[in-house]
């Protein structure tokens, strides 16, 4: 049975942490778990989402598989020493030890990055190297050795789907992708920053800043 | 102030809900609510996540946008009279009305889509006759005046960004799209269903059919 924590925290950005989830949770004899400091309700980055932190960190241990969602409130998070000192503890044990958007940052604080090249929401870049000691590198994601960090938000489930591969097989990661009907078909092309206009960087900017932090 | 709701049952699948959720409160001067037949913790289709209905579906009674998300039990939440009756009234007064994925059957409960074209997910195709009285496309998304069907699960992601081109304007979708860099890089090429392998269908129904109903 593989362990799949994916951590909660205060102000964590949903689809960073339920698009890995729902990529996951798809695989057999597998168990996803959200955890948090503690149990309970945890509210997302725009406040209108709750969701149920299933276990506190004490009792997923060594977990096989970690995720870290990022959010508006990384940085408290990433100076939270019971998840920075769990986090240490757990990642000696894991197969894999992930982050989506700015849970990079929680990788960072914890020490896991120093000297790799990593990525993390591309409105973030300017922090990778003073918070995490490494190079930005804006890709979809990118794996070093047992750590693989993706880009903002919806990049996860990209990430979730290729560790569905190294876990089991590709033909799995398939039929999961299929299950999903992920055949992303995005109405507009300003996904991506170094391709974006400005007006779209602009307008990305302002849309993140009014998230409620 | 828009309001939108994103309807919850036990055994939705979460991503149906929360892909529309991360792009649908990204809006400014939007408030999504997650609302259910009771207020609570409602556990998706794996069970492995809880998600809370901040309101009861009397509580919101005249959203401007609907959500209906898929699940394993869709066809429960489409023979719930309480669900219907809010839906039916609701949609009188709504500015859209969506669903993603097997939201649709509920949608076609209601009575909203006869004679329609419309999507779901592609294993649930052939109920589309019976269920809704109206015609399966295997597309993205359809939009029938106020109404828009969304395909399987992650399509919920470019229903929403469109939904606020059309709500706002193609700049603030654009944006959004940004902030949550979406630009899909999926690893592998198995999201269709009319370009899927047979073995990637018959993957993907196993897995379908081992998650927990």
């Amino acid at each position: 049975m593989l362990s799949i924590a994916i951590l909660l925290y205060e102000g964590f950005t949903a689809l960073d942490a339920v698009g890995p989830y729902e990529v996951l949770a798809s695989l057999e004899n597998a168990k996803v778990t959200f955890i948090a400091e503690n149990k309970g309700e945890i509210r997302s980055d725009t406040k209108s989402l709750g969701v149920v932190a299933d276990a506190s960190l004490s009792e997923v241990p060594k977990p096989d598989i970690i995720v870290i969602p990022g959010g508006a409130t990384t940085p408290q998070a990433a100076a939270n020493q019971t998840i920075l000192a769990w986090l240490k503890e757990a990642h000696q044990t894991s197969l894999w030890t992930t982050s989506v958007c700015t849970g990079s940052f929680v990788l960072g604080a914890a020490g896991l990055l120093k000297g790799k090249t990593i990525t993390t929401h591309w409105a973030a870049q300017s922090h990778v190297e003073s918070l995490c000691q490494a190079k930005y590198s804006e890709q979809r994601f990118i794996q070093e050795g047992k750590i693989i960090t993706a880009a903002g938000v919806s990049a996860g489930i990209d990430m979730a789907l290729y560790l569905v591969s190294q876990v089991k097989n590709q033909e799995t990661a398939e039929s999961i992708q299929l299950a999903l009907e992920y055949d992303p078909k995005p109405p507009f092309s300003q996904g991506s920053f170094s391709e974006a206009k400005q007006t779209s960087i602009d307008g990305a900017k302002h849309v993140l800043q009014e998230r409620p932090k």
